[in-house]
């Protein structure tokens, strides 16, 4: 498989480089994946070419730039199998679609009582706005627990998803753990109750098949610059009944039907949430990723990853000190390894891997309740996606032994 | 005066394509420019070799795209006399940045009673917003008069700005007439009376000198996109203490301090609003935009738009059925020129013109309070910036004579 997939590799220059004298080796893909040239040229060929403001002009520039910002739609609508592409929203990141969710639909459909089910492994983006609501409706916070595979567990779950519950909202894939939460039950579970199901997919979308309709959820948020797209896009997706009763956000040009001097009316869904001018070039560029994408096939982007998990993880365990978070085996981590080596903190870790080219994060990523769950202030993060080799793999355990070494 | 400025246009591979069999005549800069090279290849360069998430690396791109990410500030600090970097918060637009000054500062400073006054002119970006908030707050919308010169009005001004009024917000220069708002003089009259100023600097940053301590107000926002920058990327100024008074709309990844089970604290300004993966190569980009404006210099820019407008407008005006909307002045034109051929739809004007590469808008240019204050229904609208020139306005005025001719 590793061929078949690896020519992939070559549309990515920026693989190419050496840093510190090493050959780059980018670890780093849950905080942003690299850019194939067909991205890259997709803005080229935009701005040298297309650009001008969609839907409101009749000019040619404008009408090119129309359809091909509206094309993206139709694919993102396949990649994640709605059943319309009127469910596409446009927005900047998975951070801006979860807030919209929150305060745009939620906020209104809270009272005080009401419970929000989430779970240790949720990333701030999904507590964080939920926490303010809470505090503006008397809406309550409740935490699922994850079982000894990283998982949301969903004994758990069966507990502390009830009549009080109005939301679930959860990460398909940890962050930090590269967990798979099983969102098809949980959804069941949200539903039986008459709560909707949220699902924060910035972590899967670009590396498993994700079907909207065969998971049963009801919205779904997720990152653009994650899945080889350009920064600054991200998509919102949400049954249709339910983006028509959500209020927009960005109130302003291009969103409304009519504005009188006192009131204004609103176009419909999608295009009462794109206010203002949007990330024209990078809406484009993203249909190229998506292409990108589905010509490899998510299912084969899925069993890649796996393979170099059960390449790599046994081979990191391997090492002396290595400790790992989340699930021992290798199935379980969907392209993430976050771990720390013994007496040592995960910044030095990171500092010293990228003196030998190999890029990793360490931090909390964004995840503090998740790190005081595990009782660690912080980890190392390796994050692995398509492009990424067994030889690269290799560089990740030899610059950690080197690190111990030079540590000890 | 052409042939300085004139020389920059060689940096729009562009303009250079036909459109219909004729030589593009852009005309639709007041919805978006174009791009120059520089911003572009800012875009591959990133992308290339230093794509990474800002902030939260420690690895060397990680490093490399923070320092970029970070250098625009001080870049949209001197373009604006911003006291202080930190006063300069990304976005991704001016429709953005007006909304989370309504929703983050105003809102909770308004009661029921209290006045905001904005004028006929406006866009709905700073229409929508305030109505929105009205409705929640029991506050009042106040519009302002414009004199035959198509400005907001001084003297209503001194009428309607009262102890009542909480905020002033205006646009310095209109999408639609091209009049300049006399600020400095709103600004005073709005603090003698113990309002803020906020400023819609979209069409005016682009085009004129604007200095945000020169005209003491206190918040401004602006588009990348509307000066030569990428789409996607906007600017939320303000004086600090305000900033630090104003409550963050995207909660989240990277804006947090500390994140518990229950609340969450922010980080200090501008960061605290900067919440989840911002669009980082459209920032970078967005920095060379404003190197290519500081070099060929704002006031340059100015005199040469006048120099266009005065060039141009009696040509205009002597095109049988030619209604022009605002000041007949040419002086009074940054660069913004609305009219309609009598007797001619404007959509059915803009498509005569693409026919022959011109292209121009036609609508209500998201400002349909101002088509009522007019008594239209629709506009067209030319506006050029420093790229075009003499042979294009000539082109316009062809067109315009043709299309008469035609439809006559």
């Amino acid at each position: 498989m590793d061929k078949k997939i690896n020519k992939y590799r070559a549309d990515f220059p920026i693989l190419e480089q050496k840093v510190n004298g090493e050959p780059l080796v980018y670890l780093d893909n849950a905080a942003t994946t690299q850019k194939p040239k067909q991205v890259v040229q997709a803005l080229v060929d935009y701005y040298y070419h297309d650009n001008a403001n969609v839907h409101r002009g009749v000019h040619t520039l404008a009408q090119r730039a129309t359809t091909a910002y509206e094309a993206t739609r139709k694919k993102v609508q396949k990649l994640i199998n709605a059943p319309s592409e009127r469910e596409v929203v446009y927005t900047k990141g998975t951070t801006e679609a979860l807030n919209w969710i929150v305060k745009g639909y939620a906020e209104k459909n809270l009272a005080p009582g009401d419970e929000i089910v989430l779970s240790y492994q949720e990333h701030h983006s999904n507590i964080v706005p939920w926490q303010e609501i809470c505090a503006k409706t008397g809406a309550k916070l409740v935490y699922l627990e994850l079982n000894k595979r990283g998982q949301v567990d969903l004994a758990d779950a069966q507990k502390k998803i009830t009549a009080k519950t109005k939301f679930v909202s959860l990460a398909q894939v940890s962050n930090v753990l590269g967990a798979l939460a099983p969102i098809k039950e949980l959804a069941k579970l949200a539903h039986a109750k008459g709560a909707l199901m949220i699902v924060d997919g910035a972590q899967s979308v670009p590396h498993i098949p994700v079907d909207v309709q065969e998971l049963g959820i009801d919205f779904l948020a997720f990152s653009g610059h994650k899945l080889l797209g350009p920064t600054g896009t991200g998509i919102l997706w949400g049954r249709l009944e339910l983006l028509e009763a959500m209020d927009p956000l960005d109130l302003g040009g291009e969103m409304i039907e009519f504005v009188g001097l006192k009131h204004a009316t609103f176009k419909e869904v999608p295009w009462k949430f794109e206010g203002g001018t949007q990330n024209i070039a990078g809406v484009i560029a993203l249909g190229k990723a998506i292409d990108q994408l589905q010509e490899i096939g998510l299912a084969e982007i899925e069993a890649y990853e796996t393979e170099l998990m059960r390449y790599v993880l046994p081979k990191l365990q391997a090492v002396p000190g290595f400790e790992l978070y989340g699930s021992p085996d290798p199935n379980d981590h969907k392209g993430i390894i976050s771990f720390n080596l013994a007496g040592l903190h995960p910044h030095d870790t990171a500092t010293a891997l990228d003196m030998e080219g190999v890029a990793i994060r360490a931090g909390h990523h964004c995840a503090q309740p998740l790190m005081k769950y595990l009782g660690i202030a912080a980890s190392a993060r390796a994050s692995f996606y398509f492009y990424n080799t067994k030889a690269e793999a290799d560089k990740l355990v030899e610059a950690l032994k080197k690190t111990r070494e030079f540590f000890k």
